[in-house]
């Protein structure tokens, strides 16, 4: 799971609906997409589904779940998709497990000495087992700490401190006149993807890479460490991937399609995501002894971390030996599918996943939020037994491989990428869930669908709805006067854009079938992210101990698949959309006015001598290079597109309100099928062939997690980035294709709303 | 001397004068209060004065001055004034000692032990003497570590932690329901001066107070400490007084009078400076074993300082004994005074000063300032021996006991109120001084003089004028496009107002005279401030090491006072003035409309449940209670008076121009006397009798030392103040009587102007 930032909803500007508590009037107001009388019937099978979630069933499901490592080939990792199965099945779900076989290494040789510039030091690179948290001493089963898909390598250099490591940092770095060729790098994790660390120092001449968790960012400096506290102790490490998954996400070896046994495969050395130089997660109390043997320049302030030393970049005199050898094997990975057939349009799929492997014993990653999926499936299985007629097909999934590179779910969507442009509704992911508030990113055409839902669930804290308690949040967080306003008058809060860090990335990014991210945080505090602690002992000591918000996912997920599944016309919703396409080209039109102004002032500054004029010749910097001042883009063509868009949307709300001044959706049945069909293709309209510019597995021209953010979304990515790299000739290009593909979303969404006009 | 941050030059809208560099057309036009005549003769002598400072004589000066502890009542202290004065006598100034009796309390006990709730541990209190460091082991004339001016106390109490111990700091203890009541609180350095820490703590309610250095301020998180790097080392110490000098400066007991022989004087227990609770200074590794035996609330993240543990609030469980005994004694404090008579004017007086004293050695604090200051001196007795004949008096001074409370600079200029009141033209002061970039604080009417002295100085490192320096460091600094775009276009660069932290504050602020700080800082870090290690050894190895920062501040000082002693029209400008002033009007302005939104908005959010919502059961905060929203001020007064002000600023203007157009200044010497009187009256006119509510000693009504801030300056202090505490009605009385003060300002302005004009 991304354990990045995760930004909660924002608001928006939309339809306008009664206010929260008004639940007389709500009442009264068919919901959106159903005719007056589905409405009453789904009100009161929502209401039966959201009494059913047990804690006591979350909290057993853990335990079980929880109770051996069970990372990709483990023993335990078949065993849970075995009895996952086992659960869908006696949940009255159509179940089977799909396989897929995968490139996963596993460490054989993992080094991380000091061997010169200050006392000899043989990192530990191991997390003791605790007498009080039984399952942290399964070490004949526990995965190593290491980085999966480092490349092999065995390199002993200087070593160089570089902050987060991402392309910032070696500005800096550049400036300081410090170069990292042939050096082994540190950095420390967060602002970024992880991966991105290793692809930056390689691209700088790096041989190696150290990333280390800073108790600045996750450790002591937040309060106490377990098993006294939640945070991370001295020698907890963060596992994790560092394949290359802005590049393409899933199996190394089959880039785009699914990791059948017979699929073609590329060579290892053909495998574009794998790491171009070795790399090693390390705890603190091993970075400790290494960055205290730096020296050189002292870190700039914001580089400087949490442990008691002073920080410096180097280089060297610490000259470290890293080593990294992995067994390169082929591995199963065991997704378990779980059908309730659609008994009046099962040919239109509502999919709902979470992973089940974890690092080691998962607890929180994945478990917290895959036990809340399963109780979902139980009940919707009951209501089915209560004679509950879902009109869609609906597919529970539990996904294997997403730590290691989001491999179950994409080799799936790979897989069966045909059906899923045909069929995919919607696919709606969680992962890890923790106390606090409902986090949800999405396609943005389901953004009211997600906020009529949160008005419907409590929180277990505030006994608030989680609307509500979401909408004073905001408030709190708002920056501006105007912000705080907007949240206050907008009926809906704005849920931002997915980029990567779970298992919706291929369905959204690579098949374009609608998707959204939900889960509760915000008040979950820990330390124990991919690491041995990450058990069943920490998750009921620190997190959701009672497994209260365990249950408000189950009820806010399951709503949310009951909503899609029971629609009689799909509850997609285009002038939110519409809107939040706006404010993107808003903030791609004000960047580039930015490096303009940035370049042109920076520019000035060198020819006035304010470089040299500030200078400290006891810490010299580099002044910068005078640079090109950007050109002005051609943003017309977005800025039609967007116009039409916005009109396309309003047509559609238009042609929606004749129709519930009609007394709700009551279309003939074939006018349905065509509509809902639209419907559905309007995110498969946002994707194209081509993919993103040397990308092609990236084919959402909307949403793209960043290249070089890994993590966090890019919007309008090839416009973005494109501008962001300064490529002023593709960014141009880039605005043509993606300017076209708002055109034809437009006029897909014209013709709904056409057809929903003549339905009547 | 004040330690907090120093703020450079700012920017002005003011004359236009010729650019930078342009010496020729600056050459041809005569210098601001000079005929065309008295303009070409000062300049020859100027550039004579900047010749002559040496670095070898400020080495060799300070080598001399900082030889021993030389604080007040120290043998060395009275040596250093006996010394200082024979220098001035062989530079020929008419010198000699003045004598004041203070009240200056020295440790008599010092105790700090934790007792409970962690492994017993008494405070070492002591700073280690070094091999390399040759005065640090001077023992028996070190004072030991210590916050003069505290009350004697003996207490055990829990310990708390408050932070920087500042008023924002005791909200944020409020929201999370900790009382400090009955407690013993330890405050870090920073974000005030040191007083205001136990003066809040024990508003509310603590019993003791220590002071820490963090390092995370003050120690190894900026670099290598001494003596491997000039940063504080673990068990160095910052002494210092905690008197209340926001209240009034200067010996407790003669508030407003000379401590004189036979002053009247209060008694001890009637002196209100002194603490209401025991305090004492302690080193981070003093401080470490009691913040880690904290338990309780994790301090917020602003809170965490950078020593490497979990930093808690408390209260407790570590109680700690904290034990302070002093010395009462009457202490003598020695100033120097050097005169050279003035030949037109010899009513009109120049004074120039620095101190002398130090907490130990201080080499830096003051000294560095001192030798500067002193090689002024021999300059300037050098060009009166070539025949240079000042048309006003010039008075050097060198004030003993500036540490301890501002002693000697504030007892001479009360005992000397009547004189300065009627002679004094201007007091320019210095402190420490450093590498980096000219800093000028003071006297808005004397802006454009700064200016014009910054555009003759060379700095040392990038031979630019320190004025050119500084606008380009200004630039780099700025945070908007139209702060970048003023720097650039406007004349002068604006200076800060005076707040408190060194000797120019009796001068300026009780006295009404026009005064300046300046000094030479920027690039200059360190952590040795009030520490022993504050020597020679430390000074020559990591601050101004050849010492030409400190010929750069002869020649900026000595300038200044040339400037100001041989003018024919006083060179104060109030174009600068009256524009500057306007802005504090706005400022006032904006922070009442501020604290109305802000209690409006926060009204409302209580109201709509945002605090309640936002509460984390886990770390549970009080909600802030509905406050009434403030009424609407009536600034009408100072709007108005704001407006006179800046037509006879203009007027001002429009009548030196005339003058300059027939040739530059040549009136007869009876009426620029007047106009000099008139402009000598100018900054006295900005005081009133009746002084600040609530601190009478305090007379300016546009500058004053914060009562929460000790150092940093309140501008229209009455008024701001009024504001900030809440308190509408003083708020609204203050507005018409700093209202009156800017039209009595702006009358006598007008006179000036009229004067001038009358004499054409």
């Amino acid at each position: 799971m991304n354990r990045s930032v995760v930004l909660p909803f924002l608001l928006f500007a939309g339809l306008s609906l009664a206010p929260f508590g008004n639940h007389v009037i709500a009442d009264e107001q068919p919901l959106f997409g159903y005719s007056a009388a589905s409405s009453r019937t789904e009100r009161q099978w929502e209401e039966k589904l959201r009494a059913i979630p047990s804690p006591e069933n979350l909290r057993a499901y853990m335990q079980r779940l929880s109770a051996q490592p069970h990372h990709v080939g483990s023993t335990y990792d078949k065993n849970n998709a075995d009895w996952i199965a086992s659960k869908f099945k006696e949940f009255g779900l159509d179940t089977h497990i799909e396989q897929f076989d995968v490139l996963f290494p596993t460490p054989k040789e993992r080094v991380v000495e000091l061997v010169e510039g200050g006392p000899k030091f043989t990192a530990k690179l191991q997390e003791p087992a605790l007498s009080q948290d039984l399952t942290s001493n399964q070490q004949t089963e526990q995965l190593p700490t290491y980085n999966a898909y480092s490349i092999d390598g065995d390199v002993t250099a200087p070593l160089v401190y570089v902050n987060y490591g991402i392309p910032e940092d070696y500005e800096q770095l550049d400036r300081m006149g410090i170069s990292v060729q042939g050096k082994i790098v540190i950095a420390r994790y967060y602002h970024s993807w992880r991966g991105i660390k290793p692809k930056v120092a390689a691209e700088h001449g790096a041989v190696g890479c150290l990333i280390y968790s800073d108790p600045h960012e996750d450790g002591f400096v937040h309060g106490e460490t377990f098993p006294a506290g939640p945070f991370r102790p001295p020698d907890g490490v963060q596992r994790g991937s560092v394949a290359d998954m802005p590049f393409y996400p899933g199996d190394p070896l089959t880039p785009g399609v699914g990791a059948t046994k017979d699929a073609k495969r590329l060579k290892i050395e053909e495998a574009a995501t794998i790491t171009k130089i070795p790399v090693l997660p390390i705890s603190y109390a091993d970075a400790q002894p290494l960055l205290a043997a730096l020296t050189g320049r002292v870190a700039p302030e914001g580089w400087r971390g949490g442990l008691g030393i002073t920080y410096h970049v180097g280089p060297g005199p610490a000259k470290v030996h890293l080593k990294v050898k992995s067994n390169w094997e082929i591995k199963p990975v065991y997704d378990v599918i779980g059908k309730i057939q659609g008994f009046t349009f099962p040919d239109e799929w509502v999919i709902r996943g979470n992973h089940h492997d974890g690092w080691v014993n998962g607890a929180e990653d994945p478990i917290s939020g895959m036990v809340a999926v399963l109780e979902e499936a139980r009940a919707l299985g009951e209501l089915v037994k209560s004679g509950w007629k879902p009109k869609r097909t609906i597919i529970y999934c539990a996904w294997d491989g997403e730590e290691p590179g989001l491999l179950g779910s994409t080799e799936w969507a790979e897989a069966h990428y045909e059906e899923l442009r045909a069929h995919g509704v919607a696919y709606i992911n969680s992962d890890s869930n923790g106390r606090g508030y409902l986090e949800v990113e999405g396609s943005h055409t389901l953004e009211k669908l997600t906020n009529d839902i949160a008005r419907e669930i409590a929180d277990p804290e505030t006994k608030l709805t989680v609307w509500k308690r979401h909408q004073l949040h905001a408030i709190a967080d708002a920056k501006t006067t105007e912000q705080r306003e907007e949240i206050r008058k907008r009926a809906d809060l704005r849920i931002p854009a997915l980029g990567s860090g779970s298992d919706y990335t291929a369905f959204l990014q690579h098949d374009g079938v609608a998707s959204l991210n939900i889960g509760f945080g915000g008040e979950d505090e820990g330390g124990i992210y991919h690491s041995i602690y990450d058990d069943f002992y920490w998750f009921t000591h620190f997190s959701d101990t009672d497994f209260v918000y365990g249950r408000a996912l189950a009820q806010t997920g399951g709503t949310a698949v009951m909503r899609l599944a029971d629609a009689d016309l799909l509850p997609f919703e285009f002038g939110n959309f519409a809107e939040t396409v706006q404010t993107y080209l808003k903030e791609l039109k004000a960047l580039s006015q930015k490096m303009q102004d940035d370049i042109r002032e920076r520019n000035r500054e060198i020819e006035e001598g304010v470089f040299k004029a500030t200078n400290d010749p006891k810490k010299p910097l580099i002044p910068p290079a005078v640079e090109t001042v950007p050109p002005h883009l051609n943003f017309a063509p977005l800025e039609n597109a967007v116009d039409v868009l916005t009109r396309s949307a309003a047509e559609y709300h238009k042609a929606l309100e004749v129709t519930n001044a009609n007394g709700g959706v009551a279309l003939a049945a074939d006018s349905i099928a065509e509509v809902n069909k639209m419907l559905m293709d309007s995110e498969r309209k946002l994707t194209n062939a081509a993919g993103l510019p040397n990308r092609p597995w990236f084919r959402h021209q909307l949403y793209a997690p960043g290249f070089y953010t890994g993590y966090a979304v890019k919007t309008m990515p090839a416009v973005r980035e494109a501008i962001e790299l300064k490529q002023w000739k593709q960014a141009d290009e880039a605005i043509v294709v993606v300017a076209q593909v708002l055109q034809d979303e437009a006029a897909l969404i014209a013709s709904a709303a056409q057809k929903l006009g003549q339905a009547r």
